[in-house]
This record gives C-alpha cells, structure tokens and sequence, in this order.
C-alpha cells in the first residue's frame, strides 16, 4: 500500500517534494496538504496533486487519519512546533533544513524522539544521497587509508544584498557541516574562521571569502573555502586526504568540448541543479522508511549537532583567528 | 490511473523491468506475466509483483482487458509475433532488443504499426535515454557547429567462446547504429569494416578488434572501434567533430584518486552497470506515453533501420576492406 | 672541441636553428653561412651569429675545411642537391623536410649514403625528439602490450588559399606519417582515404577534412583525422590501442582554470609553439652525432620512405575509398 | 666570449650543475673546481670539466683571474662565507639554497650586497623557473582577478628517519614561502601550524602532515599541506583563487592510460625529477646575466625573506594553532 503523505507548507519546495512524490518516485501519494496561504496550498493540488485534501492546519493535517507520514516544508520558524506534533502523532516526518532555529529548539526535537524510542525524524540533509558523496564514502571508507585532511570549496558565483556573513555558516557551510561528519563518521571538536582579503565583488555586510577550520574528534583537520561571489559558477570541492592516498568529489556530468582555444567543461551556475537527483533518492529514503513506520537517514541528532556547530563557527567568524571549541552532549542511545 | 502493464517474459531482464515499474518507477504497476517457463513466471510474480496475474499465453496477456500495456522481454525470436499481437489489440508495447530477429521481420512490424496509424511499439534502445548521451546530444545540436565526423570506441573486457565475429555487429554495434542514427539525427548510406591485428586475447571463431566506418546521408563518417577482448574494462567512447569543436561523451561518474603513484579513476568492468540509469528513464517515457495509449522514443522504424545497417555490416565484416552500400526503403509517414 | 657548423638557407627556419646553436645548445657554433639571397645570410649573420663566414654557395660552403657539418634549410627544391653534396664531403648534415621533393630524388640520397658506408644524414622529422611522443614510446614499448589501433587527429584552426587537397598529406599527413613508423617500430603498407563532409570553413580547392587508414606489416590499423580548419585550435593527438591497454600522447602543459562557468585549459593556436622544445633536442642529438663525424635520428631511409607513403596517400585521395597498397624496397643494411 | 665559471662544492648537485654548463647549456664554461674533499673535486673534473683548474679553498677559486663568476655548491653552512667573497670580488655568484643558516647570515649577505650596489648573488630557488609555475604566473598576473586564496601541497612519498618536524619548514616549505612571494608580488604578514592525526606512516620525531596558513600583506590567505609520507607519490599542487576564477598549477607531463580497470597516469615518486628542467633554465639565466657582470632571479633578499619567514613558520610549529606575526625589515633599494 502506498504511504500516505500529507505535506505542510506549499511553497516551491513544498511543491517539488510533491511532485517527486506523486509523479516520480514509487510507493507513495500525497493526500493532505496545508499551507498558511491558502492559495498555496490550492495551487500545489491543482498542478501536483489533485487528490489530495486541504487542511486549515498543519497540526490537523498531522491528527488526519488519512495521513501516514508528514513532510514539513514550510517557513523555517515552524519546523519545530510540526516536527514535535508529528513525533507525538508517531508519524514519520521529513523536514527540511533547518531543523529548528536554535540549537534548544533541535535539542526538544531530539528529547521527544529519544522519548519516543524510534526513528521518525529524517532531515532534509540531502548531500548524503548525492551519488558522488556515496562513491566517495565508499572510497574513503575502504580506499585511501585512515583519513587525516579534508580539502573543501563551496561557491557560489553571487548573492543578493540580503546575503550577510553570518549566513555563510547557517545557508552555505551547514551541508559541509552535515556531509563531513557522515562521510567521516567523526564529530567537531573545535573550529577557527579566517577572512582573506575580501572580494571587490560581495557588498559590505558580507565578508567574502572565508575559510572555516574544523577539527575532528579523530583528529582530522578540514579546510572549506566558502565563496559566494565567485563569480564563475557553482562549485562543489572535497578532496579527502588519508594515510595511503587521496580521494576527490566527482564533478557533475557535464560535456567535454574543444571549441574556441579551449579545453572546456561546463560549470553549473544554479546551485539547484547540483543535487536535484538526490532529493529523489532522499524522499525514496523516506518512503522506504516511513512504510514501516520508521525514519532513516540524516536523523534529529544530526539536524541538533548541526546546529551547536553552526552556533561555534558563528562565534569563530565573530573572533576571527580563535579557536573555538566544539562540545556535544552525550548522545542519546537512540542514535548510536 | 496507473497504467496496467503485462510482462511476457520473466527472466532476468523482465523481472528487473517488472521491479523498475513497480519499486522505482511512478504511474503504472505489474497486473500480469507470462512466461514458456511458469516457474519463471511465478518467481517475477513472487519477487516483484505480488498482485500480478499469471497467464499461460503471451497472446492471452495481450488480450487481457485487465492489461493496458505489454512489455515484450521474452526470447528474441519470439519478439515479432508479441509486438505483432499487441498492435493488433491496439496497446502500446515496449520491446527489447531485437524488434525481430531479421530485417524482414522488423518490416512486417513497422507495416503493421503504420497500417494502424499511430506509435503503439518502443524498441529498447536504451542509450537514447542515457544522461551522458543526452547531454551530448544537446551540445551536438547547439554548440559544435554542423558534425562531420565521430570517433567511437565500443569495448568489453573479455567475452565468452560463444561470442563469434558477426556478434560484433548484432550484439555490440547495434547500439551505436541506433545511437548514432539519433544523436546525429542522420542516416546510413554506407559501411566498411577493417581488420585490425587480432589481439591475441581473442578466441580461434572471433576477429577482434575491429574497425566499422559508417557514413550517413549528410556526409558525416563514422568510425567505430569494436574491442572486446580489450582486457582493461567496459568502456564506451564517443567524439563528435563538428566544424566549430568537438564533444565527447562524458566518463560515468568515478573516484579520482592519487594513490600508488598513480592519479587514477576507477573503469566499470560490468557493462550491465553502464546504462542502469537509462533503463529508468526509458521505461517511464513508455508509461508515460503509454498512459496515453501510444508510444514514443525509439520506433519499429528505428528498429528496423537498425537491422538493415546490421545486416549490411555483418556483410562488410564478410567482404573486409569493401564499401558495402545500405539502401533504406521510403519512410512511412508516421516515423517522420 | 666545438662542431663546426655551417648553415645553407638563412631563412626564418634557418635563423632560428643558428640562434639555437649559438645562444641555446651546447657543442657547435656556426662558422658559416650560405644563402641565395645575401641579404638573409648577412641578416642571419648579424642577428645570431656573428663571427659566421659568409659563402657565396651551399657548395662552397660544404667543402670549406672550417666547416665540420651542415644544416640544409634551403627551399625544399634544393635538399637534395646539398645532402648528396654534403654526403660526398663525408661531412654530417641535418636536412629540414623534405629530404627531396620525389621519392626518386630521395632513394639517390640513400642510395649515396649507403655508398658512403655511414650515416651522415639526419632529417628533420622533430616529432620523434617531442617529450611527449618519447614518453608515448616507453608506455607503447612497455605497458600496454602489443599495439593493434592508432587512433589520431592533426588539426589546424585555419589554412589559407594556398593550401590545396594533396598538402594535406605532403605538409600536415607527413608528420604523422614519420613518428607513427618511429612509435611503432612499423612499415606501412597500405592507404585508403575517405572524406567526410567538406566545412564550410574551407575553400573550393581543399577537402577538408580527410581521414586516412593507414595498415602496417605487423597489421596495426592507423586512422588519422586532418582537419586543417578546425577553427578551435592546434591539436595533436595519438592514442595507441594494445593488446593490454591504451596509452594517450599527453596535451601540451596549459594551466587548467575555473571561470566564466567553465572548467578550461588552452589550447594552442599556433602550430610553431607545439613543437618548439624538440627541435632543441633534435639539434642537440645532431651536434652530439656529428661530434663523431656521424649521424643519428630520423634516416635518410626514413626520409624516403616518408616519400614513398606520401605519393600513396595522394593516389588514396585521388582514388577515394580505395585500398592503395605501399610497397617498400628492400632496407640497405645502413639502417638496419 | 665563454662566460668563465669556478664551482665551490663538488658533490651531486656541484656535478650536476658543472655538466650543465658545460654539456647542456650555451654561454658558459667550468674553469675552476674546489672541493674541501680533493677527490670530489678531481672526479668532477674527470667527469665533466677536464680543462677546469682545481683549487685547494674556495678563496683562492673566487679570487682567480680566471674565474668571471662563482657556483656555490658546498655545504649549506659555508654558504655564507663564499658568497660574501664573491660580492667582496664582485663576481656574480650563484648560490644554492639556503643562502646562510640564519636569518642574520643571509641579513649579512643582503648588506655587502647593497653595499656593493649592483645585483651579484643568485640563489637557488629553483620553482621560479619551473615552466608550469611560469606558466600559472602568467595566468595568476592576467586571467583570474585579484588573488585571495592559494590552496597548496606539497607531498614526498616518505622521509628517512632524519627528517624531523622543523625541516618540513626548512627543507620542504621553503620552496613554498619562497614561490608564493614571487607568485603573488607580495610578502608574508603572519604564519600559523595546526596538526591533523599524525599518519601512522610517520616516526617519533616528526609530526606529518602538517598545514601551513600563511598570510601576506595584501591579505591573500594561503594553506600548505605539508605531507611527507603520503606514501602514493611526490606532487606538488598549487591552486590560486582569484576574484574572477581559479587556476591550476599543472600536473608533470606524463602519460594517460586506460589500463586494468582504470584511467591512470603516472605520479612521480622522486623529487629529484619534478624540476629537474627548471634546474638549466635557472642556470642558463645566472649565465646570461653573469656575461653582463650582474645577477637576476631570486635575490639575496628574497633568500633572507625565506630565513625570516622559515624561522616564524617554525615558532609556530612549536605554538601549535597561535598566530605568529612576521615582521620584515625596510627592504634595501637595491631589491625594489
């Protein structure tokens, strides 16, 4: 039987997750939709789901006994009230980043999964289903020895005004934050930001480039450049350096040409076209999971350390050149 | 409505295809199967497609008014007559290679298809549904200025004592015939085959390597290296030369590593990984067009094209060194 | 002591190879210099080598006892003239191509030198001193088991008027025709050429491009693409296909950038850079040779055989689409 | 006329330079040897400079009339000595790396040298004549926009048990601090060290890897893995963000193979190859401008800079994470 999926908020992601859901992937519908704009939520069942029932809210849509599991697209601010509706409904719920605004609010997150005692929470860190990051787990998991460095980029070729330098931690870094910790199966221990001169092409509350310097609890130490004005495309680098030898981050497909006296790839310029593939493979996840009434992938823990790390290299990019420390609480057993 | 398919056929491919449409694949599910072999057919059903129906006929599947549409993965001589029977129910067919195991038989579909005025068959020529080759395709068409020439490479690690020399046309180039034909949107007039060395990798019944040059109706030629004994991997090469620049089909995505003092990534050895992707996409654009009642993506046409310029290759295997002309018959008006 | 050499032809090719044994190379000078046109002998004289003799002969000048040995640079119409001069002197001599404008005129330089028992005649083919094509040897030598396919490409952005049909094997074809007999440790013996679609980029007298097959005794089968208006640049490539293996002639060094959304390496435009570096180590292998009174490098046989495969080619494009055969006289134990 | 050149030093690397003179490169020849061992001297001599004089002190070389400019290739801790004669003769000297063993040795040089008011010393830093840094200048000068980042390596395959922590400064980022200056026109602000796990390939004594952070005045921030028991190979990456694009350091020509599952090309494994050419390029231009009784290339300031630099790198080594400041003095008007 198909999962029943009702999504709350029924924006462009909102939207595209339904899509995917009711048009791409296999084993489930949408049935429910909510939106605090009503005409978003009618708009997503015309073009997307035309079954599907329209809730006045997020938490009745939740309650709905038509309704197997939640996806949580809506505003930022809202993540955690629905996401703690949809643990204690004991339905599995998708939500995308961020989990919360604020580390506590991810903290109440991971309390009432804990006191749940099963899986229902995947967030929506969607570089761990991108195929290159998947090769590159297995390379680096069986390949190249214990890893020591990670070499890492994350361009953008511009950003708006609205753009601030504190975002490049929580909008651009966070799914280095994430992806790292998975690809090495480690934690942060401490982390520093240092400002190269800035580029004449960001705007003046934004301090652009930066480099972050993370620290793992195994001892590795990863360098990412993020650059937001790069100018030349989106450009995602990891290079994993480990004892016997190294491994890279597969660029996306792209054709090969020699035209013009030049030797010459394409570079993506719109940062949605790099990972669209593996949303669809992340919901499937979700599906999968959610069939049997459970969640799997990036859980509430991941979504709470990623936000005690975001909060540290805030405090880094505020006292450029300290090192600040990295301290988790103990890890439910619920995560182990 | 989920498009209704019966599967006549449940070996390896059928049941890969039957778990595509009912575990990967949106819009359509497995009602019925039918194979000579009921184990095989009971095995797909176990496996794959619990609800579907069993029957003891291809024929009787065709005719089911619980079937919408027919996937014909059987045994290749007995393609012909399935896809003959699914035209005359008026169901859109997908069909594995070969449409039919002679040029002749491939017409008679082509006639009967024509006759009943609309595209009810896709031929399972997969590489038109390949991301590399799609990307090429697109770059042909907009970047590289009028294409001139390609240089392609079609090479398989080892293959069996069975595999004799005119397997080298029917089994291996006939993708290209198809692929090329499409990506250049062209035409065969002509085909020569040499004889290189042979590699000593190569079994008493099967010269091999060899080289097959196409030209097509527009002037553009072909040359198409076929290796495969090549030893080193499974690998599939293609370069259009065009009067403004080249294109090159793009490697599947891989690991660079530096390791062993070497800077290396990893060559597929299995060919049945190379165009997994593809059998994806190909398959739901026939959902897709079969929720639709007809077809699209490659025709009977094509099929029969393909066995015209195989049946005139494996004659320029036979005459080595000579010009072996392919005369295509007027194309019916519903393949323009 | 210092070679002493004396250069016939003080052109722009003969300058520049006087500048490379004055102010680049080590063990020669030159002490003499001749050309029809006084002008270039002084201009030669002035720029790069200032204590040279002037002669008013290439005659003069190769049976002056200050000169050890003698570089031809002259108009192509006058190598034979001086070789067979410089040979009956007993005095070493580096020919620039051709070593004489017929196969005829060829055979009567190696027909002399293997009177005169030794080799004293090095021809101009740069390529085999060319880092890359070196290190292409040792891999085709060493790793990649018996060679079977050449597959290559001579490309030029643009040629002008002047350049008609048959140049494309007596002035760009030539190149290849040498280094591949070099690589290979091969002989030709047959040619066939087809033509793909003429460019619009070239003019009423010159198909372009042409691709030639080329076969060897051994049974390697060669294609090489001439493509003399490619428009995106000069490009030189060599892959060679073994039994076990493939090895790839390396690109120029170019720095590789990420800009204007694209991954991109130069690629040189201009044919004069490409093999810049080897005609110091040809020059240089010339000095050390002569040092001995001696010469090494590409053979005067070479040089006629070169003739003997050119005047095939041009019969294979005026006979398109036929085999030619080339038939080589028997090898005077000189150059064995 | 010969420039007359008096080599202090005959080991390897005196050797090596001597044949380079006198068999490679044009301009120049070895007249005089010392060595504090006589049989270095004398097999130097016999091997590759039979008309050279041998001297008994590097004294007596570097005052001989028959001596225009001096190589001093002795033992690192006489560096100093023999160059301050050279300037106190004003002979041009070149100077193999380090230029003294303390910053205020090579302050010295620097002082006699602006002293003498001419440019007389040449010290080996060989990278600034390595064709693909020459080559990524260029591009770094013209291409990229302003320079914000470098992103480098620099990695031995293994080290012997001698190697301890503080020469991954002096040995192995010298070369680093040295080339980035020159690169970027620019000079060193701060330094700091942080450890990654230590590899297991390593010993007691030497903590590896190691990254470098470097920041210049203009405010280009730079990371240096330093890595010498990477065990895969010897490579040397540099890659320069600019504000408008990246660019690549490119790899040693070697050569691309398809070969056993994989697309490798060959990592060098010994350092002694990897700017061997630049090696001829430099010296040819020590001769050049020694025939104009001067030097050029790395300058006895740019060797003194290093010092300094090398001595704050490695107080950071022992403060492992602080930040070093570092203070250059005025720079004399002779090195503007």
């Amino acid at each position: 039987m198909a999962v029943r999926i009702g999504v709350i908020g029924a924006g462009a992601i909102g939207k595209d997750h339904a899509r995917r859901i009711n048009h791409v992937l296999s084993g489930a519908k949408v049935v429910g939709v909510s939106d605090v704009s009503a005409d978003n939520a009618a708009s997503l069942k015309a073009e997307v789901a035309a079954d599907a029932q329209l809730f006045a809210t997020g938490e009745e849509l939740i309650s709905s006994d038509q309704v197997d599991a939640v996806l949580v697209t809506s505003w930022g601010a809202t993540h955690e009230q629905y996401v703690l509706a949809a643990i204690a409904a004991g339905k599995p719920c998708f939500c995308e980043k961020p989990l919360a605004t604020t580390a506590d609010g991810a903290r109440r997150v991971v309390d009432a999964e804990a006191a749940a005692g099963r899986r229902l929470v995947q967030v929506g860190f969607m570089r761990r289903y991108d195929a290159g990051y998947r090769l590159l787990k297995r390379v680096v998991d069986s390949s190249i020895g214990v890893p020591l460095m990670v070499h890492a980029a994350h361009r953008n070729p511009s950003v708006p005004e609205a753009y601030v330098t504190p975002m490049a931690i929580h909008d651009t870094l966070i799914h280095e934050i994430d992806v790292f910790r998975w690809l090495l199966n480690d934690d942060y221990v401490s982390t520093q930001v240092v400002y190269p001169r800035v580029t004449t092409k960001s705007h003046s509350k934004l301090r652009d480039p930066q480099i972050i310097l993370l620290e793992t609890a195994k001892g590795v130490r990863i360098d990412v450049e993020v650059f937001v004005n790069c100018q030349y495309g989106y450009d995602i680098q990891c290079q994993v350096v480990g004892e016997e030898g190294l491994a890279n981050l597969p660029e996306p497909m792209a054709i090969q040409m020699r035209k013009d006296a030049s030797l010459q790839t394409p570079i993506m310029t719109d940062w949605k076209q790099r990972f669209i593939d593996s949303y669809d493979v992340e919901l499937q996840d979700f599906i999968n999971a959610a069939a049997s009434g459970t969640a799997s992938g990036p859980s509430s823990w991941d979504g709470y350390v990623a936000a005690i790390t975001a909060d540290a290299c805030v405090m880094a990019q505020e006292q450029s050149g300290s090192i600040i420390p990295i301290e988790l609480p103990v890890r439910p057993a619920l995560y182990h």
